[in-house]
């Protein structure tokens, strides 16, 4: 396999996905490039880290993650290649990365240093194309990760805004709204017992919102729902509808789940 | 060749086409995998059956089209695998592969239930990723359709709004606006005789609109048109304009063609 | 390598580049495709024109560039196949091409009229899907260009607002917003000279506006800054803003670079 995955704020719109994909098949033309997303809102650091943390662990092995969201790119934060000992993944120093690297430990991280594997020359706006594509096609090559840079001890990490577990209830909150306008949490399955799943009470920003329920259509059209989805977190939906702007949340809205 | 094509409701904003894509390439890792489009108006079964009918096609022998617009995911709607002559389609049984079935008969339908086949463990939210995609997956391998369930006699049909052919006129209506805002409907050519074609006149609402044409630009920037478009169905148009929002057309509009 | 570009007008939202896909994989099996954007405003040629102009040189030698932007779609406007050093392009003979191929010269220029090589029958409204998808394919193939159609001595060019470059300033105007709201020039590097680039002043619509710098982020957050961006010419942002909504800036709009 020689898998390739970008996720970036780059957008559809414009030329600049399809010149990185361009630069990668240069590199390794039997490379399958595929889309996480090009979406995330421009900037959105946290966002671009929990949609690769979301989606990394799909992929099979040996796949090479490429996440560029990069508000200081041209500035003096590092570029990485990061070993897991499943995949590899590629991006700024600046968070994008430390919450898929949260769910699986770096077993070696590089700076991403050696211009031999950069296109050239390389432009002072748009390292996506001459940096982190060309390094993730020469990884998807199988270039050794020491090649690109030397062994870096500590990287930038996001904070995650764990969710609080006491007796008989859990505190979280809102950390993405995803384009049906379910609201998923930091709310995991794993924090609420089994037992409780099913009986938990959630409240949004202090007041009942609703139930607990093990699926969308368990409750009638245009009622709100709280289902542990396919992240594996609490998210917050409306039946048919949605549920951000029904009830005007958004990320760091604060959620409670509550049972007996 | 090895073809997947996917169409869905989940846009291309979240990570959920990328990892459905991820869990298809873990199986078959030569797949090649086409979007059809990921923008079916969130639940509209009607607009996602419309598309694949319109799309599969054009896709060579062989090719497995999976379908999920699926707003029943979780409750007890069965998802069902079916072989016809050239192609096979993927998808929950709710009349979103139906409109492609009455294009090209069913050779075979089977339900999709042994578990060997989908992702483990599945969520209660995402059956695109953790059944259709590994079943479409499976399928492009050459995985026989009797292996992931029982035969199926019955499956859900989505009734077609078929259009009324009297003397001298075709009574039908709007059943697609596409991005450029052109109403299509369901007037095939077929059902207005050639040599009437170009002398037809065509009435939006009971209200005389514009004649057929050949082609877009054989009337004025910014007058309406109608034509015999690329799906094979009379489309209403505006030259260099958009014929939906101009004349505010949706689905469901009456359409009539009346000629000599 | 079997590489096919796609450049349109077609959106994402149908089914449209999805057919498109299916009729060239099933002329060629193992081509890849990337999309480059299917985004371009409807009908607007000088975008589609820019965006392939700024993107195909980024792909390996043989590439095979389709671009279609075609509001003539249907009537007498030709299509064309041309031949350079490196790479081959496909689409309407409306200028789409021409700002591609001034920056690499045509080698050979062919009409193409064999209807072999499309799809039968051919819809009046969709030649992306009939006639040029089916070409890119045969093109990518191997089959020479001279097989579609007779050589061709002219085709329609699109005028390009070259940048004046007089004493100590450098007259020019936007020629392409992208998505960030970054408005790019038709400035290139290259007309001022290295030494002056850091020093000199951004007037826009006769107003200075700001410095040029090396990177968007050289100043603070919601300034404006000028930097020559990685499509090589001069465009104006917003540090972690959106420069075309602040100040209102559309193509056309007159920009000069002054500097002692």
């Amino acid at each position: 396999v020689s898998l390739i995955t970008f996720t970036t704020d780059f957008g559809t719109r414009d030329w600049f996905v399809g010149t990185m994909k361009g630069v990668a098949l240069g590199i390794n033309a039997r490379a399958t490039i595929v889309d996480i997303t090009h979406e995330i809102p421009s900037g959105d650091i946290r966002a671009g880290a929990f949609a690769l943390a979301g989606s990394f662990q799909f992929f099979p092995t040996g796949t090479v993650h490429m996440a560029v969201v990069d508000p200081g790119v041209g500035s003096e934060r590092k570029a990485i290649v990061v070993r897991t000992k499943s995949e590899f993944f590629v991006g700024p120093d600046n968070g994008v990365l430390s919450w898929a690297l949260a769910r699986t430990p770096a077993i070696a991280i590089h700076s991403v240093e050696n211009p031999r594997y950069f296109l050239n020359p390389i432009s002072r706006t748009f390292h996506g194309r001459d940096i982190f594509s060309p390094v993730a096609a020469h990884l998807s090559r199988g270039v050794a990760i020491h090649k690109f840079g030397p062994r870096v001890k500590h990287i930038e990490h996001l904070p995650w805004p764990k969710a609080e577990i006491k007796a008989h209830r859990v505190m979280g909150e809102v950390v993405y709204v995803d384009r049906f306008g379910n609201a998923i949490t930091n709310i995991e399955a794993e924090s609420v017992a089994a037992a409780n799943q099913i009986k938990g009470k959630v409240f949004l920003r202090g007041k009942l919102l609703c139930s607990i329920a093990s699926f969308y259509g368990s409750v009638r059209k245009g009622l709100p729902v709280a289902v542990f989805g396919s992240s594996g977190f609490l998210e917050i939906a409306v039946n048919g509808g949605n549920a951000a702007r029904q009830f005007r949340i958004k990320a760091g809205a604060s959620v409670a789940v509550k049972y007996r």
